[in-house]
C-alpha cells in the first residue's frame, strides 16, 4: 500500500496524519465487495466519526519519539513511519466507539455517539426489534472493522523487517494495556472501588500507556533506539501520561462543554472512579465531612445527576483540597517526566517537541 | 514467538491448533502487567471460551489449502503456517463473544455465553450499577483484545517476507468480508428483509468468505499458489461455504438443542433473515397460504417464541417447500463445488481432505 505523503511532516503531524488517515479509510472503503454496499454506508459513518476532530495525540508522540530518536524528517522512510503510527488513530476510534457505547454516552466531540447515530436511524425507519440494539451491533461491528484496519495499516507500512521487528514489542503491549486498561476502570466503577491505587493503576493503562508511553516507545523502537533510550521515553511517557490523566480527571468534573464536547460533570455521572474521587472520599473522610462524602458516593453514576448536586460536588473537592493535590501530583510528574527526557540524551528538534507535547497534554487550560 | 509443535500435524489438524491455541494465550496472559492481574483472571473466561469445544473449521481449511497447494506437512515452515492459520480461531473468539452479545444470546456450545458470564459476576457480588452493562463491557472488550490477539499471532508467525506478502490480501479480505457480513445480517432483520438476494448475499459474505474461502485462499496463498488455483479454491469455498450456510439455516430451525448447543428455535427466535426464511415466505405466498406466512412473520424475532409455534413453522416450511428446495440448492452448491476442485490440479493428500471436509459441512447430520 502506498499513500503519498504532500509537504513537510514536521510542519503539520496532526495534519498529515489526517492526510494518511483519509486516504486509507477511502481505499479499504473502495475494496469492499459489491455486495457489501450497505455496509459500505455504514463505513462512511465510521470514517466520518475518526476524521472529524482529535487531536491526533498518540501519532504525534510516536512521530516525535522517532525524530527525537534519529529518525528521518522526509523521504521514503519517514513517510513509512508516519503511515505506521497513523495506525493508532484507528485503535483510538475502536476505543472511542466501543467505549462511548459501554458508558452509553450521548456525545462526542459535540455530536452524536456512533451507537446513538445507527440507534437513531433505526428509530428513524421504524425497523423491527429495539433501535438501541441495532445502535449496538452497529457500533460493535464498525469498531471491530476499525481495529482489524489499524493491524492492517500498521503491518502494510513499507517498512523494512528490523524495524517491524524492533516495534512488535510496543505494538503489542500497547493494545492489550489499554483493553487491560479500560476492563479495570469498568471493574473500579462496578466495585466502587475508592482505593487511590486502583485509580491509579487505571491512569497508569488506559492513559499513560495506551496514550504517551508506548506511542513514544513505538517511534524511538522504529528509529532503533538502544534500551536506555527506550527506558527514558517511557519514564518520560508514563510520568507525563499519568498527568494527563490527572487533568483529565479535573476536566471531567470541572471542564466546560464547549472544551471538550460532552456534557457537564460527565465523569460524575458514569460514576468514574478517579484519583481526584478517591482523594476527595479520604480528604472529606478524614475532615469529619461524612454526610459530603455519601453526597459525593451517591453521585458518582447517578443518571439523572442534577446541576445543583455537580455544583456541590465541585465546591467539596475544592474545599477538602482533593484539586489542590491533584495540582500539585501533575506539576511533579511534569517535572519528573521532564527530567527524564533532559536525561535521555534525544535529539533536537523532536526533544525540545516532546517537551511542548507534555506541557500542551498537562497545563489547566488543555 | 516460538510454538514448539508435538507430533504430526496432518493425522490431527484439530488438536495441533488447539495446542498453539492454549500456547499462545498462556503465553499473552504471562506478559500482561502487574496492575492488570484482574484482567487476566477475565483473559481466564476468554481462553476458556476459546478452548472450550468448536470444530476449528477455519484453520482446517487453511491448513489443507496450503498442504493442498504444496505446502510441507513437517518442519519449521508448517509449524509457522499451523500458528499463522490459528489466528483465525482467535478472530473467530472475537465474532462468536461479539455475536452473542449482539444477538443476546444466553448460551453458546451449552454453556453461558462470555457477557452472561460477566452479567452474573456483577449480579452476584452485589455490584454497582446495572449487571448487564458490566457483562456487556467485559464481553466487547474481551472480543476486541481477541481480534487484536489474532493479528498478533498472525504478524508474528515466522514467515519469510513473500510468504506474508502472498497471505496479506486474503487474510485482510476476510476480516472486512467477516464484519460486513455481520451487519448485514443484523441490517437484514432490522429491515425485515424478505429478499433471497439479501439471504444469499449474508451468506456469501458471512460464511462462504469468512469460512472457507479466504482459509482455503490463505493456505493456498502462503504457498505460493498461482492465480488458476487461488481462483479454483475460491470457487469451491464459496460453493461449499454458502451450502455449509444454508445446512445451517436448515440447522438453526430443526436442530438438536443437544447438537447445537442452542435453544430449539434460536435462529427464529432471533429473527435471522435465512434463504428457509426467505424462500418459506414466498411459497407459502404463492400456496395462498396468507395467514401462514404471517404466522411465520410473526415468529421472527419473538423473544417468546413457543415450542408449539416453532413447531407449526417447521410444518410449513416443509410444506410448502422450502426445506426440499434448500436441499436441491446444497446439492448443487456441493456439486459444483466439488468439480472446481477436480479442475483445480491440487495435490494429495490435501485434495481428499478438502473434499472430505466439505462433505462434512454440509450433510444433514453434521
Amino acid at each position: 500500500m502506498t499513500l503519498e505523503i504532500d509537504g513537510d511532516i514536521d510542519t503539520a503531524v496532526h495534519r498529515q496524519v489526517e492526510v494518511v488517515l483519509r486516504r486509507y479509510l477511502a481505499q479499504r472503503r473502495a475494496e469492499l465487495p459489491e455486495l457489501a454496499q450497505t455496509f459500505a454506508a455504514a463505513v462512511d459513518t465510521l470514517s466520518d466519526f475518526a476524521l472529524r476532530g482529535g487531536k491526533r495525540i498518540r501519532p504525534t508522540f510516536a512521530w516525535w519519539g522517532w525524530r527525537a530518536a534519529g529518525g528521518e524528517g522526509s523521504g521514503p522512510r519517514a513517510e513509512a513511519v508516519l503511515t505506521a503510527v497513523t495506525a493508532l488513530e484507528l485503535i483510538q476510534t475502536c476505543a472511542l466507539v466501543h467505549d462511548d457505547l459501554m458508558d452509553a454516552s450521548e456525545l462526542r466531540r459535540g455530536r452524536p455517539t456512533v451507537h446513538v447515530r445507527f440507534t437513531g436511524a433505526h428509530r428513524a425507519g421504524a425497523w423491527l426489534g429495539e433501535p438501541e440494539r441495532f445502535g449496538m451491533a452497529a457500533a460493535i461491528l464498525l469498531g471491530d472493522l476499525a481495529l482489524a484496519w489499524a493491524d492492517d495499516l500498521f503491518t502494510g507500512a513499507p517498512l523494512p523487517e528490523e524495524m517491524r521487528r524492533a516495534a512488535r514489542e510496543p505494538w503489542l503491549a500497547m493494545r492489550a494495556e489499554m483493553f487491560a486498561g479500560q476492563y479495570l476502570d469498568v471493574l473500579a466503577q462496578a466495585e466502587g472501588d475508592e482505593s487511590e491505587d486502583r485509580a491509579l493503576g487505571v491512569a497508569r493503562l488506559k492513559t499513560a500507556a495506551y496514550t504517551v508511553e508506548r506511542p513514544l516507545h513505538l517511534g524511538v523502537a522504529f528509529a532503533g533506539a538502544g534500551q536506555d533510550t527506550v527506558d527514558a521515553v517511557r519514564t518520560f511517557g508514563t510520568d507525563i501520561g499519568v498527568a494527563f490523566q490527572l487533568r483529565d480527571d479535573l476536566l471531567g468534573v470541572y471542564g466546560d462543554t464547549e472544551v471538550t464536547g460532552k456534557p457537564a460533570g460527565d465523569d460524575l455521572r458514569e460514576g468514574k472512579r478517579t484519583l481526584l474521587v478517591s482523594l476527595g472520599l479520604r480528604y472529606a473522610e478524614e475532615a469529619g465531612r461524612h454526610a459530603e462524602a455519601d453526597l459525593l458516593r451517591a453521585a458518582l453514576g447517578d443518571p439523572d445527576l442534577t446541576r445543583g448536586t455537580i455544583e456541590r460536588v465541585r465546591e467539596l473537592l475544592v474545599e477538602v483540597g482533593a484539586v489542590d493535590e491533584l495540582e500539585r501530583r501533575i506539576a511533579a510528574l511534569t517535572n519528573s517526566g521532564m527530567a527524564a527526557l533532559d536525561a535521555s540524551g534525544l535529539a533536537e528538534p523532536g526533544r525540545t517537541r516532546l517537551a511542548d507535547l507534555a506541557i500542551a497534554a498537562t497545563r489547566r487550560d488543555r
